[in-house]
């Protein structure tokens, strides 16, 4: 595995980063560009392909062996196309083809940012050696995927573990997906910051209003600050133990700027998994911090690409 | 595969139904007993060993592959043991290992009876031909299974697709599993009627209050029960749509008594689902009725034994 090479891209509404990846997860080459989110699809595709110009001139280029892409969804595998929510001018866009036309022979794997994730965090992270796993990006959205059966499981259109739009409260505020009570609608940063301001939380002198201001507020033992971040522990661990309910998982691992408020969080969620992980199958379930950085979109980009094309490639080759 | 035969064993908390089952789906040989439900478990063993000595008699018992049990669960199909909620006198139960004591050399494949529910459906009924389906028995309880990727996804212990214990109604009526606002607690059977009689339904002169009499009602124009049905459907409706955000499925299959409700339950439920299933990859969701019957537990138990021991089996001897 260690031999293997493949290209990485993660594609965001911020930014599109690219990489070089080796077989054991080692970034080799990268390269970057901001998203040119608002602007027409071609001029996205145009920043996309400027970070594959950069990979393909490196000398380690000829070695790839297939292409990874992790992108913010709606993704559609089966077709090859993506509908980022943040980049409107991508709706239901030919992703794979286009890359594809700019990087030749090479098999292109597509998956979700959240399915990314999980790839990352299975491979190199907290989720490492177990074989049913739920990751999890707690940030301004909710994100997810799913490992099962020790395998990435990214369902057939590669959008499987959107655990952020998921009801736990039926009756509950519309979300702008359009249900009620969705996980995000509760739990995201902005969700926590919306909710301590509702309850009369006041931001210090340098008036952040951010869920990390929301966490030291809570840290400082402000009831509303804690009742916030609770209310958000309590929308996680209720879809937490609904995925380990319906399919059995081991483990779930908790990312993104929310997870960072650390016991804040996991403390309450903790404890509040308690109350709905309650048949004898799920009440063993972990939660823990993910432990892959930045680089993860990249990363598991390069796991889906690793998983696939490189080792058809490398059996093929062999 | 028709030349296949196995034998299943369907363990409920009424009746403790058994079967060989040729390769085709065809139940050849029957037997049942009732189930000693609340004597020791011995003696419930005892009953498993009436039935099973009924097959065993039969002169087609020497073609037998492989042995498949559908239990009422909890099941942990890792370990082989039981502890079926309606069945006390069997906690932690050894029954692969006691089955194998009847049974000899075969093979013994032990899932939950909501996955096997769940086989039988994929192999015979409505979820034939795909390859991510979600079936639910919405009955007493509420419970079910998946298919994912083309095959049965029954889990490390063989009880994935509990869907009647997840929860969404995070602040909802507490629900004997210990959580709150389960599916089960919200859409079963006792608790359609036990919302409508809450609202002022009255039963008619045969004093039958049972979900079957509350649709009837329905089906007759009662307000009160039309919306017992319907909070019912839209519990339902959260929880196939949180299902398929979570794995991608293509297709819902409603069984048990409650689905015999027909339109009164379908259609406020395809309504709802509307409502919950918004992602652009979860919105061509079919929900359909069950096609199989009462054979469908022992149907889904063989079709566990053909998926795992049988053909593994017919691979060795051929």
């Amino acid at each position: 595995m260690q031999n293997h090479l493949v290209a990485a891209l993660d594609i965001g509404g911020t930014k599109i980063a690219g990489a070089l990846v080796d077989g054991a997860g080692r970034i080799l080459v990268r390269a970057q560009r901001p998203t040119p989110a608002q602007e027409d699809g071609d001029t996205v595709m145009r920043a996309v392909g400027q970070v594959l110009g950069e990979l393909t001139a490196s000398p380690l280029w000829a070695r790839a062996e297939a292409v990874g892409i992790g992108s913010a969804g709606p993704v559609d595998a089966s077709l090859g196309t993506v509908s980022p929510v943040n980049i409107p001018g991508w709706r239901g866009y030919p992703l794979v083809e286009r890359v594809r036309q700019l990087t030749g022979r090479l098999p292109v794997e597509l998956i979700g940012d959240g399915v990314a994730i999980t790839a990352a965090e299975h491979w190199q992270g907290a989720a490492q050696g177990y074989d049913n796993a739920l990751c999890m990006v707690v940030s301004t959205g909710v994100g997810g995927g799913l490992v099962l059966g020790g395998k990435l499981h990214p369902g057939p259109t590669g959008n499987a573990g959107h655990i952020g739009h998921i009801s736990v409260d039926l009756d509950g505020d519309p979300c702008p997906c359009g249900a009620r009570g969705c996980v995000e609608r509760i739990a995201s940063g902005p969700n926590i910051a919306r909710r301590a301001l509702d309850g009369g939380w006041q931001p210090g002198a340098d008036r952040d209003t951010s869920a990390a201001a929301v966490a030291a507020a809570a840290r400082a033992g402000h009831p509303v600050a804690l009742a916030s971040f609770e209310r958000a522990a309590q929308a996680l661990a209720a879809s937490i133990a609904a995925t380990a309910t319906l399919v059995e998982i081991e483990i779930a691992v908790i990312g993104g700027g929310v997870a960072k408020a650390g016991d804040v969080l996991f403390t309450p969620l903790r404890r509040a998994l308690r109350d709905y992980a309650t048949l004898s199958f799920v009440q063993n379930l972990t939660v823990t911090p993910a432990m892959t950085g930045t680089d993860a979109g990249l990363v598991g980009a390069a796991a889906a690409a690793l998983g696939s094309g490189a080792r058809v490639g490398a059996g093929a080759s062999a």
